[in-house]
């Protein structure tokens, strides 16, 4: 039910780490700005965030009934995010964030994977 | 070329940490000791990592040839670890740790996926 989706990896200069995870692993860039972006390695999804804009996290998929699942048992409102998906984070025991992701249907620029 | 095989997440606690993804979200345990542990999720692999004995990273897979290829340009001595798989780490430019590994067929535990 739940799938792994991508790693966020917190990141100081986003330009430099793109250029490095294209030239030497041969990523694409599936989108970027100044504060974040969302690069393809082969069937996985690798985000680079600036930690003081986007928290580095773990992404779990889901379907969107266990999203809304989840986000009862966790008491979490469900954000709908600009790139169509939706998700709420939540914590691990040690404090590792971890989201919940869903794509729903037709609705996210972002291919399922 | 290289694909994302697992994120390995730091955590204080491996039996707290394993209780967590396979309570919350269904992770299977591939393997546990209590400096580390390994869990598929869905197609996916998750790493619990004791920061003191294993680096927190995430991992790309690659072949063989491929990572003799990166350890001659990164100048690194290619690992065997127990399980069977090979790997050197590099670091990206803000520092977190790539694991680029290889599972020789026939010679490790853990499947491919």
């Amino acid at each position: 039910m739940f799938e792994m989706d991508h790693v966020a990896l917190p990141t100081d200069d986003i330009a430099q780490g793109v250029a490095f995870y294209v030239e030497q692993f041969g990523a694409q860039v599936l989108y970027q700005d100044g504060t974040w972006a969302f690069l393809r390695l082969g069937q996985g999804k690798l985000a680079l965030v600036t930690p003081s804009q986007h928290p580095p996290h773990v992404a779990l998929r889901l379907s969107e009934a266990a999203l809304e699942e989840a986000a009862r048992r966790a008491e979490k409102p469900i954000d709908t995010h600009r790139d169509g998906t939706k998700g709420i984070y939540v914590s691990d025991p040690s404090g590792n964030t971890v989201e919940l992701i869903c794509y729903p249907a037709g609705e996210t620029k972002y291919e399922k994977s």
